[in-house]
């Protein structure tokens, strides 16, 4: 009986592990879609990216929610000329069908005579799962400097 | 048997509404706690209410991890002059023993001068359920201007 319970308990830490495996691949995708989104100039592909009711919460602007407001802000950002963003996750936590990622960001953004300059950040995301899909449900970074 | 299922749907509801409701009381608390800790310059009372592995992502410096790393951050923090902390909760998500708070802060950083300047934000706190307390998990921030 006990080894049965052994047996059992390796099979559900396996299906916890491979589960944990799959939002981790699913969300470094959703990750990969929203800077090919954004190096595209794609607003409404990055805004479709989020849930519905998902808030971002960007350093120097108030704080968007719902995906018109999401949309409208990185087209702004993109017509400001930002360009060449990359995102690297440092660590993703798995709660159910909620996950929280902490990463590095880093962005190109004109100077004043509109020399591209590089800016490197942090961010955290709250991940939520609807339906088959990982999408962005909270969203806050700020600048190393 | 119906009627039974009603019955105990609504107690069930009920109950979820209660545990919400008291990780919310005891969230509200535990931001008072951290206000009062700010407030009278003991940056090792803030550390507490971190959980052991926690990370903050402070804007304009580098993110630090475990509580002594954000002892120090916020002793220096102190240090530097910062006054007034208060926090405001806007939305409040538990899902088991996470939770996540969007909310709005505000601070009076010395200028150049040393006169405090008011500085407004916004900020994202992943909150665990640590035994019975929620304690501060992952705590980002970027101001408004």
């Amino acid at each position: 009986m006990k080894k049965l319970f052994l047996v059992f308990s390796f099979f559900l830490a396996l299906a916890a592990s491979a589960q944990a495996q799959s939002s981790k691949t699913a969300i470094d995708q959703a990750n990969r879609n929203w800077i090919t989104a954004f190096n595209k100039g794609d607003a409404a592909a990055i805004a479709r990216l989020y849930t519905e009711q998902a808030t971002i919460l960007p350093p120097g602007a108030p704080m968007a929610k719902g995906r018109a407001a999401i949309e409208k802000f990185w087209q702004g950002a993109i017509q400001n000329g930002i360009k060449n963003a990359a995102l690297q996750t440092l660590n993703l936590e798995q709660h159910g069908r909620l996950a929280r990622e902490i990463g590095r960001y880093s962005l190109d953004v004109p100077d004043a005579e509109k020399k591209l300059v590089r800016v490197e950040g942090k961010y955290v995301v709250i991940w939520k799962k609807i339906g088959p899909a990982w999408m962005l449900d909270t969203d806050i970074w700020n600048a190393d400097k």
